[in-house]
Parts: structure tokens; C-alpha cells; sequence
């Protein structure tokens, strides 16, 4: 069973919008996010930045998802994220996840429980790690390569740490 | 001679209007920052919360200042600001330094650089220290105590850090 | 072409000698180090405890091999090894890399330049990291994984760190 | 009443022997430590190296106390702290607690539950902190002003790290 496609309202970073059916063929990381997450800015997206330098684009892509479930006013404006995509410099492809009666379609489709939240798909297309939390770089790492070859994933457990936000807000 | 006053449009975490004239006795520490600028997040602003942590707040006083020079669509509002602080878990006051043809005025009264700037009075109301980007935790202790004894400041020079907010954008 | 042996005068955590053909099948870290090398004791060998951390033995062993090639009075005897050992929670197997005409043995026959240096070996017991300094952790579970699944190694530079020990000292 | 003196057997970094009485007048941080206590090394000289970095040498004199009370076979030599002291770029005074009986008499003297252990005197020689275990960064460069000035000292309470050194071991 394929994993949920992405429903996204706006791309920043790419000409053109990005399809996981369109990535078949490579490993694909996605990491969930809110620009004003605090475990997001600190853990979240810098992994993913160091993911970006650590691997080739032709074996993992990389794109952020704009999950906004909450501080819509804050946070869920195109302008608020261009300028935090600036600020933050980060390069990959970012799309906002589509709204729709007020809470993020891609994020409920998945079922996640906040943010940062990991999705790892493997070459075929299907996913090897869905990760609420903090992944450990080298747990990390090695859960690319095996989706990478599409072997069976590394169990890598995410540790909680502080500043991920949940439906109950930020901890 | 007294230095300038701050200008604020609006604040927060306070219920009545915080100036340095009503501060005097006590040395007073003032962190300027964007919420979008990533040395502020990562180093200025926590590093005010461990002063928080660290000093009794009859000694030692600590604002914080928006000093909005760039985004101002993204981060210019107080919604935006209000929410960045609730994740953030910033408690001491925040004030918005009032817009003025498109620039911050306190910013420009004291000449600042950038953010994050560190400011630190005396108890006398004298400045001690006007620091933009960093400084390290044992030398800002040391000026700090020496702001509350209203003795000379030890000199303590700030290091560059990545993530600090110029007039010619972040670096 | 088979890499060199270990040569080995004492082993600690182990009750029988460890050797690179006993351990054919599964993949092998061996990291060299000396108990007074800065960069070893802060970066090489916690980056070998997380790895014992990450891994099932059954997938990846991991050795340390004590290459003395400076301060041999302070760092040569096998009871100041053991006291590092204990203090330092090392559990893993380390051998002493055997002195000859006051040098080690195995750092010389893979003509190592200093410590920390890692060694990763495939499950065919070939070489397929040999690294002077830091790899970062990302990169290093990737290589990792490259090992266990005797695939190509992923490149994985290693960064310079501060506390390394060549020929010159340590720097 | 005075503190006890230091009982020191060899001195390295100094032509002549350091005691409180002669530096009176100026502020004094003793560090007391072992060279294989985990704490020491990752947190106790650091910061005492930042210290000497932050401070000037008229206003705060810094000495390290190396007192031994275990694995004495592995640490106890002057020769194996000599290659410690060269290798970590310790540069100020450090003593060797001088043994009787098998313990170090300085550290009894001052009752210290283990390593790493901070004095702190005042100008007028008397002890101002007494610490084991970590002090937070900005909390010790506070605690130093008031030594320097001989003011009352802030109360630093010291945080539990992992890897200091007691009677029943490191933990």
C-alpha cells in the first residue's frame, strides 16, 4: 500500500511542485515542520540540513512540509515562511501543507502526532520511518542507506526532546 | 550623560509600562532580537533565560526589545510576536520598539549594529555594555556583577556567532 | 588483498584474543586511540559508545586498539589503560597495539597518521574506512550500514578536530 | 580563619612553589582534579582554561590541585600528569596533592567529597566557594567578580554532572 501523497498549497524552492510519485526510483526525506517549533529550528531542520550535505541529491532528495496546526495568524502565511526559509537559509524544496477546516491535510492523512516529525521513503516508494521527535545522527544515517538500498530499516528510536509540539502545544 | 530612552509600541509579559527611569537602582539587562533572526534564537535569547535563571530579579532586571528592521510582514505584527514568545517560553517583558518610517527607533537611538545586541545598565542607569552578536557566558556574568556593584565593566568582548541580523541581512 | 592483522600483546573485555578472520561474517570497527589524546577521550571513542549504542553486536563488533606512539611511560602500562578503561566505561574489547623498537606494531602497518584513527571492515573482512580525525556521525552510520551490507562505502571525509595526535604532537 | 594551606609535593608550570599566603591580595581559583576523572576533563579544566581566558592574571590567579585518590598506579606519577598537562595545553600552576597514607592531604584538609572540585578565595584569602561538581558558566564569572571585589559571593549552586569522581568511584 503506497504511503498518503503530499497536498500541498504552495512550493518555495522548486519550479515545479514535487510528487512522491514523481521521486520513485530515489530515497526521499521529509521532515515536518513549524517555523516557530522549537525543536524544529534546533534539531529538525538542521538534521535535515546536515542530511542535505552528507548525501547526493541523485540518491535523497530532501523537502520540508509546512504542517501548521497551530498559531495559524503567526505562522501560516506564505510571506512568514519565505522569510523564515531566508533567514534559516534553507535550500531544499518546502511545501506548505494544504489547510482545510483549519488543521494541515498532509499531517492528518499520516497521522501525525506533532512536530518534528521524519518520514523516510525508501526507493519503491514506500515508507521506512515515520519519527515523531529527534532521530540520533548515526541511527539516522544509517536508516537512509538501508532505505536508500531499500533493504529492511534500521529500528531507530527517536528520544524525545524539548520543544516539539504536539496538539497540546509546545513541551 | 543618561542614555536614550526605549521606545515601545506595545508590550508583553508586563502589565504596566517598563522604563529605564522607573529601573533605576537596579542593573538592568536589555536583549534586542528578531524573532526571525537565528543567533537570537540560538544564543541571545537563551542566554538571557539563563541570566533569568541565574539572578535574583531584584538585582538584575531583563527586557527584551523587538527591534524589527527586516520581514517586517512576517515578524512586524504582535500576533506573530505573541505566539514566538509562548513557544519560546519567554516570560520577562518584551516590548515592540516602535516603527518609525519603516525603521525601529530605540535601534536607531543607540545606534545598533544588528541582533541580537546586548545592552547592560548599571544600577545608576549608566550603559555598561553595548555588545552586538555574542558574549560568553563568564565574561557576561562578571559585567553583570559588575553593573549591579555600579563598579567599571570588565571588558568583554563579543565573538562572532552565524545567525546575527545586519542592515545587509543575516549572516 | 587482506588488510593486516592485529598485533596485540594484552586484550581488556575480552576473555579470549579478538582477530579480524575470527570475526569474518560481520562487520568490524576498530577505532585506535591513546588515553591521552585530547580528541580521542572528547570525539573518537564516545563517537565508538554511541555506535555500540546504535548497533546489535550481532551486526557490527567494535574493538579498540591502544596505539602508543608518544608518552609511553605515562600511557604504556596495561594497569593505566585499565584504569581508563574502568573510568571512562569502555566495554567494549581493547588491545594494547604491541610495541616494537618503541613503536605499534599495527598503527605502522597500516601506516596510520595519528589518533583517533577508525577502521571499518566489511563482512568480508576487507578495509573499506580508514580515517585519520573526525567523520561525522550521519555519515559514519551510513558508511556503516555500507559495511554490514558489504556494499560500496559511502565517502565520508573526516573533518579536522582539535586534539588530534600525529607524529608532531598532538595539535 | 584562614582556609588550609596547599600541600603540594612538585609543582609543574612554575619556577617556584604557589601558596595562598603569598598571593594574597589578589583573587584565587583553585581547581582540584585527577587526570583520568571523566568530569575533570570534559568540564573542570575547561572552564578553568576559559577563566584564564576571561580574566587578567593581576586580577584572578589560577592554580590546578592534582589530587589523587584512586588508581594511583595509572595517575600518581609526576611523569604521567607531565604528558597529561602537555597534551590537554594546561599552561598555569599545577600542583600534586601530596600523599600521606594513600590520600591526598589537601583534599582532606578541605573535606572535598571529590573531582572536580573549585575553590574560589577572595583577596583577603579567604574561601568563598567551595564547589564539587560543575558550576554553570555565567553563575562562576559572577561568583569571580565578587571574589575579585570581596564582596559577598553569589550563591552557585553546582549542577550534577556524569563523570565526576567520589569515594565509591565515578559516576
Amino acid at each position: 500500500m503506497n504511503p498518503p501523497p503530499w497536498t500541498v498549497s504552495h512550493w518555495f524552492n522548486t519550479q515545479a511542485p514535487v510528487t512522491l510519485e514523481g521521486l520513485r526510483g530515489r530515497a526521499v526525506l521529509a521532515v515536518a515542520f513549524q517555523m516557530l517549533c522549537p525543536g524544529c529550528v534546533s534539531q529538525g531542520l538542521p538534521q535535515a540540513q546536515r542530511a542535505r550535505a552528507t548525501f547526493r541529491e541523485d540518491d535523497l532528495v530532501i523537502v520540508g512540509l509546512h504542517t501548521v496546526f497551530e498559531h495559524h495568524e503567526a505562522q501560516g502565511s506564505a510571506a512568514a515562511l519565505e522569510a523564515f526559509l531566508h533567514e534559516y537559509r534553507v535550500t531544499f524544496p518546502v511545501g506548505i501543507d494544504a489547510q482545510e477546516n483549519g488543521s494541515p491535510v498532509t499531517m492528518r492523512a499520516y497521522g501525525m502526532r506533532g512536530t518534528p516529525t521524519t518520514l523516510l521513503y525508501d526507493r519503491a516508494g514506500q515508507l521506512r520511518l515515520h519519527q515523531f521527535g529527534h532521530v540520533e545522527d548515526m541511527a539516522f544515517g544509517a536508516s537512509i542507506v538501508a532505505a536508500m538500498s531499500s533493504e529492511a530499516p534500521l529500528s531507530a528510536d527517536g528520544n524525545a526532546i524539548t520543544g516539539v509540539c504536539g496538539p497540546d502545544g509546545c513541551e
